[in-house]
């Protein structure tokens, strides 16, 4: 029997810049499996022993040694992780001499406040984002598109949703989003409600069979769902972008990330990584 | 006139694993200021030759040179972007020829698919979940309830909605929430639909002063923001939880990332990162 390879995510907070380096460079590694242990909040060095211990186990019974992704700023906490029996790779042990001499600075060893920040008007307007991308989902008043940064405009289940939801999360962006009702698809026009707000929009397509098959889902051999009813609401949604000169992109084949990126990147709107 | 230092994040897909990357270190740099420039989707040869024009126009004028953070696959590509003027940092240079070794295996060059996955079941299931969040927003049946991996619990503005959003769309979990009522709070009880999922339950509480300053922005003046109001629903939902042994904790200095991961570690669910 192979036993999978054990990967540690350890971190002084949430672990999460620990995981998702890891993650990045294990796609790498195709068709091996990983099992994959996070440790959070190893801020002190009794938490670090204790997380030494854990890689120790798993090493013991395993001639694979396990992989350690570390994000641990402090250089004690750092030195008892690495004398455990995994494979030691931190983030910081690498980067953070070459950018203090790139800068002529001393880095500051804080704990890192990349997922944290509870308290710093960023964070707020990020809650405030994330509230008004939910008060607004498929609900509409011109006062709330006024406020909006984006608005997501396409036919039902093109990812609107999930996507506006996404740029209030991670961007902090006031992501609007209008769902094309079938008057406004029978005859390719806008409401009258988008017009003063053209600037901000942003369409979103699919491919027929990602939304008949994403739609069966929902409500299964409805005319909804149906292809002739999804390559109908497709085709004249385009026209309608066309026609109004909105920017569209084909959300078939992409995630919730790469609809945002393209979609920031078009719009020039800020990014904000939390 | 001190000019901000340039920073580059540089990325073959979404640029997001490269700003992760340079922002974690780029705290660690205290009350320093750095203009930061994303540059995704750099998968061509032409492309990388243009990131690397911009990179170089900066570095013309400026005698500080630009930091480059990079998570790029590409071999060539690579190669293109390390002949700029900045300090090039990429992720893959570094820790994939440690890991090569240790896994005794290649490395796939594939481009990163970390913030991709548009097909896999696992992406569907995470905008599923994302979807139920959004229809469980303060909106209660049992059947939603039964469906849940976790069930927030809170007065008002205590952080359930944007954290229930969060594990949906970074985890992949089916968070749903439950807002503690008037009624719930004076008598200290759990409503009936929730005793059957009583183990999927975790509350937050947050602190007066931070409760009061969240919710006066909501409602200014109101009874609903007042200091004592507060004061009195925190203790009531702090009673409630200690009736019922429900776990919780106090949201007050935290973000949304810590409040997850600490909830997602104290109930034992799986943690993915998208």
């Amino acid at each position: 029997m192979t036993r999978q390879h054990t990967v540690f995510f350890v971190s002084d907070r949430t672990g999460l810049t620990a995981e998702t380096l890891g993650n990045t460079l294990l796609t790498q590694f195709d068709g091996m499996e990983f099992e994959k242990i996070t440790v959070p909040f190893v801020n002190t060095p009794e938490r670090a022993r204790q997380a030494v211990l854990r890689i120790n186990a798993i090493a013991e019974q395993d001639p694979k040694r396990p992989l350690v992704f570390s994000t641990t700023v402090n250089d004690d906490i750092r030195g008892i992780l690495r004398e455990s029996h995994g494979l030691f790779l931190d983030l910081f042990d690498h980067y953070i001499p070459a950018i203090e001499k790139e800068l002529s600075r001393s880095s500051t060893h804080t704990v890192g406040r990349v997922h944290g920040m509870a308290d710093t008007e960023r964070y707020r307007s990020r809650i405030e984002a994330i509230h008004f991308s939910m008060a607004h989902d498929d609900g509409l008043t011109p006062q709330s598109y006024a406020r909006s940064d984006v608005i997501l405009v396409a036919p039902s289940r093109c990812g609107k949703t999930p996507t506006c939801l996404y740029m209030a999360l991670q961007h902090g962006l006031f992501a609007a989003n209008y769902p094309l009702t079938d008057e406004d698809l029978e005859q390719a026009r806008l409401p009258d409600v988008l017009l003063p707000f053209q600037a901000r929009l942003y369409g979103l397509t699919s491919s027929e069979q990602r939304l008949h098959r994403v739609r069966s889902e929902r409500r299964p051999g409805s005319r909804y769902a149906s292809l002739e009813q999804c390559a109908y609401e497709l085709r004249q949604a385009e026209a309608l972008y066309r026609r109004y000169n909105i920017p569209f992109l084909n959300s078939a084949d992409k995630s919730v990330e790469e609809i945002a990126v393209v979609v920031m990147q078009d719009k020039n709107l800020r990014r904000q990584t939390f």
